[in-house]
């Protein structure tokens, strides 16, 4: 792969990367489609990543079909996947890793400490293989894509870093692999997260600007579902990721919920700007 | 310099990187000379890194003479000198650090913690910057060329890196930049450390096999000198730097020394093989 695309690169080739654990979705189609508009040479890779899954959580058990996958890529007109093997990744030397101090204390970062850890440290592992021009991060993993242009910024990646808005299923659930793991039943609680954002953005163009209020009110829709337990509900600054108490700029409301035993997260931008439209009066 | 190498990379020139703290010396002289016989375009990079110093050490004393270190580069044929300022390369948001788990528990790393972190990090922006084909590192500093070598695999960058052997002043003092620092008689004291280095090769090849034998004799060869203080003396395995009793394969032997406030280290590789083909009775 990376002989590849050296050769490429040395031919002036412009190479795009979209990196996914697999089990595509529409989400990942569509980080797929705007990359394969960025480049001449288009790689997805499909690892999932041991490293950045903590050890009560769901590596045994995230979805795996690469061929089922390669099957969805058939359309996009992708040039190469590339699926390493997790011995091939971290030999038995092993022994690097590639930190952040303050991005992975907010948020996800709280329950799931090392888990940026290991993003930071395979998605760098992946710019050194494959060499990208550009890379391709879904807007729905908001905290993976900062960690992922700070890395490139701290470490001076000549990678050029474009986020991708969030798909949606036609009820409003952001796409995920994880969504397989739903029942009917926890699919209906799971649709709390996208209502409650709905809801806050909502209050906020109606003028709210206390975050404690708004996060109580999404808290409170989410709660009514006793699948639903939050690990956390959170308004903050969109570049630093430190919580907000009042809402006078662009923020980013974000959230992580388990239905049952699957962890779920979405996340939306609240603009109070929105409203100085609509209220000429101010 | 990155526009400036990536475009020389896409001509299909072979790009060397030396990277130094600069106040060069001959032990530097010698890698810009290896260096220039391993491509076609050689950087030499300058930057005493403040993050590799730790917050008692000599960032602030070490030695810096920009004028001196190009005008002893003239005649090396060096293609292009890269010394960025601390602000550059480490911004007012910078978060991201790059660890080593075993390597940096041994050595230098037990008096110097946080040291092997700020050379992985540095030295990693300095590839991403530079995008060397090949970098070479002295083996006077042989825990950091097994740190950056180590990296390199773990990371899957995509360079070379060539250990350059020690240079020695006329008496046997390894060549230092802060060899500048010595009085004439702490420099007699200085000399201890190379002597009980030749004092154990010798030990070994005429049979001593004990580590702390030799290590016992080291040590009291360099305290009998009042003004130094040894930081460690130690026998090791050349890749893992793990401790070794005895020497029945080939064994790194590293020091690290003070004398009086100037911290000196050095290294020998001890081999028995030596031993064995003037010993044909074994």
């Amino acid at each position: 792969m990376q002989r590849e695309c050296d050769a490429l690169r040395t031919k002036g080739k412009r190479i795009v990367l979209v990196p996914t654990m697999g089990y595509l979705h529409e989400g990942h189609l569509s980080l797929i489609r705007e990359g394969r508009s960025r480049g001449d040479f288009l790689v997805v890779s499909i690892f999932v990543n041991p490293t950045q899954f903590g050890p009560r959580e769901d590596f045994q058990a995230y979805p795996r079909d690469l061929k089922r996958d390669v099957q969805l890529m058939k359309p996009e007109r992708v040039d190469a996947v590339f699926y390493p093997d997790a011995r091939e990744m971290y030999g038995a030397h092993f022994q690097t890793s590639i930190r952040l101090s303050c991005l992975p204390k907010y948020l996800c970062g709280r329950s799931r400490p090392t888990h940026f850890t290991g993003v930071a440290t395979v998605v760098a592992k992946l710019f050194n293989i494959v060499r990208p021009h550009v890379a391709l991060f879904g807007e729905k993993d908001f905290q993976q894509l900062l960690v992922i242009r700070r890395m490139v910024e701290d470490l001076n990646f000549d990678v050029e870093v474009i986020g991708v808005p969030t798909v949606r299923e036609p009820d409003g659930l952001a796409m995920s692999s994880r969504n397989t793991y739903l029942t009917a039943e926890q699919r209906a609680a799971a649709l709390s997260l996208f209502q409650s954002l709905k809801e806050a953005r909502k209050q906020v163009l109606e003028g709210e600007r206390d975050a404690a209020k708004i996060l109580q009110r999404a808290s409170d829709r989410i709660r009514a579902y006793p699948e639903a337990t939050i690990d956390y509900v959170a308004i903050c600054d969109p570049e630093t990721l430190q919580p907000l108490e009042k809402i006078t700029r662009p923020a980013l409301m974000a959230l992580a919920v388990k239905i049952d035993k699957t962890r779920l997260i979405d996340n939306i931008m609240l603009c109070p700007e929105g409203m100085s439209g609509s209220d000429p009066g101010r």
